[in-house]
């Protein structure tokens, strides 16, 4: 084991867009020693995949939000997969070394956690450790709840989501075909992406909205008009969902990814389609479901063993310093599925208890 | 009785403002003898108040909206407070001369209407006709359900209304108030109208959305922010009281009023907050919930004979000719509650059954 922990620590606010530099850029490299001695309530863990999520760019601003943002000077926010590498007196009923964990890390490469930090993996039959971070984790689960709870698709309606090809995107597409959707529309930001939702999960139409005709395709491919849609980009995209919303349609508002960086963001423009279809949209945030988590991975967890729901990861090589990078990526969309970055691969890890 | 039924005909589509010239403006004046004989299943009626109302210029657009639009040639279609004159064979059980009713007249000084568009009125003990068309009629009972149904005030909340001095908004302030609501806020466009909901209301604050500082003031009314809001306005002020959701926020979307004669309409920059506060927004009809007319009439018969909702009529003279010119008054916000037009005095009326 190296004797030290490097970490990436947010330095310079975004102005908007994130500036992916180690040198004066949003984050900086900093190089702490790893701990020696392991605290009796915490457990030393060694991250293998950290998680990017579209959220993070709004923890960097100092809003009103539903969480804090980070402050300037700490370590980044995020979540990851990591292995126990030591446990602390008053933990050792609880983990013991190998044990794979869902850590409330941060970015760096190694991290002291307290119990409730450090949420150990059991893995379903069918399923593997890194599901806990796609669709038995944050991104699965939010798909899970803007259907079941606030979007609600019934049988033989027609359902819409953006930003389909993304880690809950394409969660929620199948879950809607699931609930009995009869149209499955999802939106995408490339070919290869749209060719992913239609051959291997089944969507009835995919469109690629940098095609200069992507309204056109959009307006083919709802012929009944949009029943639920369900929102990951907002901006231009909402704007169009809205336009073509059926009467009691129902907008799950579940992210806004187009409009993150903008310094001046843009409402739907078509908003009076709320009142003449009697629209619904609600955001909603997963973090206030807590309570249901464990019924949700449970429906979850049979879809995916059934192959109702498949899972899809990118993961980015190269290690912690690839974070900063790989988020402002992740707002150019260039993945399909969950995307992680390997901070260390799985052929690193210690007496495995877990299959990865 | 006079041989000639003057009609006001919808001629030019508006581009995009209302024009109120008789002379080749959006309206134009049409003489029809009045009908000598009453087919069986008709009634003949004299109209004597025209209902203004916002939703009337989406009429004459055609979209796709809640109702078809008025198409050019028709007469301008509306509601009005009209008296029986004559009744058919089929309708004499129904009817009889002198009966006032709501009337979907349109836009003209006589009409043969079938039963279905001439509601009779049956007043309340301490309630007068025109209530029909105001507290008691569709401003009403577009107030009850946006509250009742849709934003659900509870005791201790904050609820902001725009457009608090029009028909609608002021009953639905008052409303709010009755359901235990903490702080009644109104946005209204002039310091009388300010000073109206203020003092013979009750509101707890009147903003004047027309101040340089509204949106200051607005932030010092909702010291703990806003959970209702019920918005007749749209566009910056929707914008503004987003910006102010609190958590768990409900938007009764009624109206947009600010919105309907722009030629490019403004989506709500400040959306981020639907999610951040999982705000819910949501666009509603009155004329979904008529099969619960009934109840909600009793509701609100009850609070107006009880005075805890109060009315309040702003009657414009000059008969038919002053339709156009009122309407356009009425986007500029010049009444203080229900906009009628009077097209024939009361004193002309026949045969009076019941107190006008």
């Amino acid at each position: 084991m190296p004797a030290a922990n490097r970490q990436l620590i947010y330095a310079n606010t975004p102005s908007p867009a994130i500036d992916p530099s180690l040198d004066n850029g949003t984050f900086k490299l900093n190089t702490t020693p790893i701990p020696d001695n392991v605290p009796d309530d915490k457990v030393l863990v060694r991250v293998h995949y950290l998680s990017l999520d579209p959220a993070m760019r709004q923890w960097l601003t100092a809003k009103r939000s539903y969480i804090a943002p980070v402050e300037r000077g700490q370590i980044m926010r995020g979540q990851s997969i990591a292995q126990v590498l030591r446990v602390g007196a008053g933990l050792q009923s609880k983990y013991q070394a190998g044990d794979w964990v869902v850590a409330y890390s941060g970015w760096q490469e190694y991290a002291l956690l307290g119990a409730k930090e450090a949420q150990k993996v059991t893995v379903p039959a069918g399923c593997q450790p890194t599901d806990a971070m796609s669709v038995l984790g944050i991104t699965g689960l939010t798909a899970y709840f803007g259907m079941m709870d606030v979007a609600k698709p019934k049988a033989g309606e027609t359902v819409v989501i953006s930003g389909a090809a993304g880690a809950t995107g394409m969660v929620a597409g199948q879950i809607a075909r699931v609930q009995g959707a009869k149209r499955v529309v999802g939106l995408a930001g490339s070919a290869d992406k749209c060719e992913f939702l239609r051959r291997e999960l089944g969507f009835d139409a995919a469109i690629n909205y940098k095609d200069a005709d992507w309204k056109k395709q959009l307006k083919e491919a709802t012929p009944e008009y949009i029943d639920v849609f369900f929102d990951n980009v907002g901006g231009e995209i909402l704007d169009a969902c809205l336009a073509r919303a059926a009467k009691d349609a129902r907008f799950a508002i579940c992210g806004a990814i187009s409009q993150y960086n903008a310094a001046k963001p843009q409402g739907p423009a078509s908003f009076m389609t709320v009142i003449s279809q009697r629209v619904m949209m609600k955001g909603f945030i997963v973090l206030d479901y807590t309570k249901q988590y464990p019924a949700a991975l449970k429906d979850l967890a049979t879809w995916l063993t059934q192959g109702k729901i498949k899972r899809k990861e990118h993961i980015v090589p190269g290690g912690l310093e690839s974070a900063p990078k790989s988020l402002v990526d992740l707002y150019e969309g260039i993945n399909t599925g969950k995307m992680m970055v390997e901070v260390a691969p799985v052929s690193e890890a210690i007496a495995v208890k877990a299959k990865l």
